[in-house]
């Protein structure tokens, strides 16, 4: 990452959506050191580490003329704002239609009107299918695995709509699984939250299946990185794959963290789930090439990094 | 068309969404000849000449209860119902994902806890991106080219997990432009019917742009057969495009219809529209080889069939 491509957000305002999610308070802090003025949006109060110097706004998608003022002064808006989860999207898709899509067709509706960037974080390991290759490049096939994936798969195909006919400026990134710091262990996603959370806690960590699963992990900071230099990117893509370079198995990652305890970390064995398909990672050439972006926090280094913040947050009081 | 096949609905009952359409009169008329029992669903009232063995139910897909105890009683469900054009969806993206999205889902849900095969028709005008191959095969990318085919899209992706994780049985057709008798010449959608009915009456038929875009017509009783063939497959596939095995221009048109005519036609040519993809053509050898499906009404024959019914329906008093 050369200077002049990590300082070339030098005094851009850019408008965080969802800026208090797991993937929101990283980006804030990037876009910091990038030298953003940053305006937050999220339904949440201010998270409580917030820096003075971010402009928090308390709303929602939906409140829509607070939200078209603030796109009036965005240069760039980043849209992370998420209503549902995987497992919510799938128990209720309509559900997932109403406070996802339908939120996203007004954000188009506003970003048409203005010259702001739309920057938008698709689901790398929703969208495409159960049965592309991998590594998986964003030109496979889009058969989306759940309801998660059909709703960010709409919305991208609304976006690349807008680009076309309506001039939108937008960048789509397809993000594997993030992990690191400020990821919320009891909220069901990300397995390395969720089995470090438990191992600190003496708390057994559940593995369902075989444990062979293979699944691409990208560290938060990296990722935080990507949309960064999406941002700034100025050629002709409009979507790019960002994942760890890799995959590693739910195996893998106990072997992994074993070595960050003293003590013996417990693992139940549980029947697997039908659901999963049995390895997917994202081919990130395309970020490598153009965005000029690869993943350099390394899973070890990532696990300590994530282990520290959770274990200040949320370990056991000693 | 095999009499084993085209009697193979014989006694079963097929529940038609959005009978009171264009292609849903058509399909009733076909599937009486299948030998099926009908039950026709539409927010119109029955159609004055819909045959007094069909069951017309004035209701909505909204209409959940309704539509559950018809849902419960069908063999095949054959999901026709559109709220929108795709110049209405164009013009309001959220409209069709509250109005066409959201009452399928709940289609869907009904359907799971049923047996019914679900056939639903997509557009194959439009799922299809801008810079496909052509003639175009289903495996081609989907970027749809409007908000219409955005829908449609999303609908056959939940179709497809739907599929995949709750067993359902459904089969998507990818129907191409469809034409023929029964479709209105007056709701903006079908260029060949508006050019009848102008050339009917003596109006000028208005072309925008060079008139050489390419598309693919397919008559209305082919379709309908399609459909038919689609309840009764019992093969593995369950995407097919239905289109009439070639394209035309609208100029090609222009020079099929003047024939038809004892007095010369009038031509208005305007300034062409940016949004038109140049051809559009499916390929159709997948139904063609596992539907055991093709089309057979030739175009000067549809175009015969579909000038006289609107001849009947709207010409002038002479």
């Amino acid at each position: 990452m050369t200077e002049a491509t990590s300082r070339s957000l030098e005094g851009k305002t850019c408008l965080v959506l969802g800026a208090g999610g797991f993937i929101g308070w990283n980006l804030i802090q990037r876009l910091r050191s990038d030298g953003a003025a940053i305006i937050a949006l999220d339904i949440r109060p201010a998270l409580e580490d917030c820096p003075a110097d971010v402009e928090w706004v308390e709303a929602g998608l939906n409140d829509r003329d607070v939200l078209a003022d603030l796109v009036k002064r965005a240069d760039t808006v980043f849209h992370l704002a998420a209503s549902s989860t995987p497992a919510s999207a799938n128990a209720d898709p309509a559900g997932d239609v109403e406070n996802s899509v339908l939120p996203a067709l007004g954000l188009l509706d506003m970003l048409t009107e203005s010259s702001a960037r739309l920057v938008f974080v698709s689901s790398g390991g929703t969208v495409y299918g159960p049965e592309v290759q991998v590594p998986t490049p964003e030109s496979a096939q889009t058969d989306p695995i759940n309801a998660y994936g059909v709703g960010k798969l709409a919305i991208e195909k609304y976006i690349a709509i807008d680009r076309r006919q309506r001039g939108l400026d937008a960048i789509v990134l397809r993000v594997a699984n993030p992990y690191g710091p400020h990821q919320n262990p009891m909220r069901g996603q990300g397995a390395i939250a969720a089995f470090l959370y438990r191992a600190l806690n003496g708390e057994p960590i559940e593995i369902w299946g075989t444990g062979e699963v293979i699944r691409d992990y990208v560290y938060i900071g990296d990722v935080a990185a990507a949309l960064s230099a999406a941002a700034s990117y100025d050629g002709s893509h409009a979507l790019f794959n960002v994942g760890g370079g890799g995959g590693l198995s739910l195996n893998d990652i106990i072997g992994k963290i074993e070595p960050l305890f003293s003590q013996p970390i417990r693992v139940e064995r549980k029947p697997g789930r039908v659901l999963d398909v049995p390895a997917s990672i994202l081919d990130i050439s395309r970020a490598s090439e153009h965005l000029k972006w690869r993943p350099v926090v390394d899973i070890n280094t990532g696990l300590g990094l994530t282990l520290d913040w959770l274990r200040e947050r949320f370990g056991p009081a000693s």
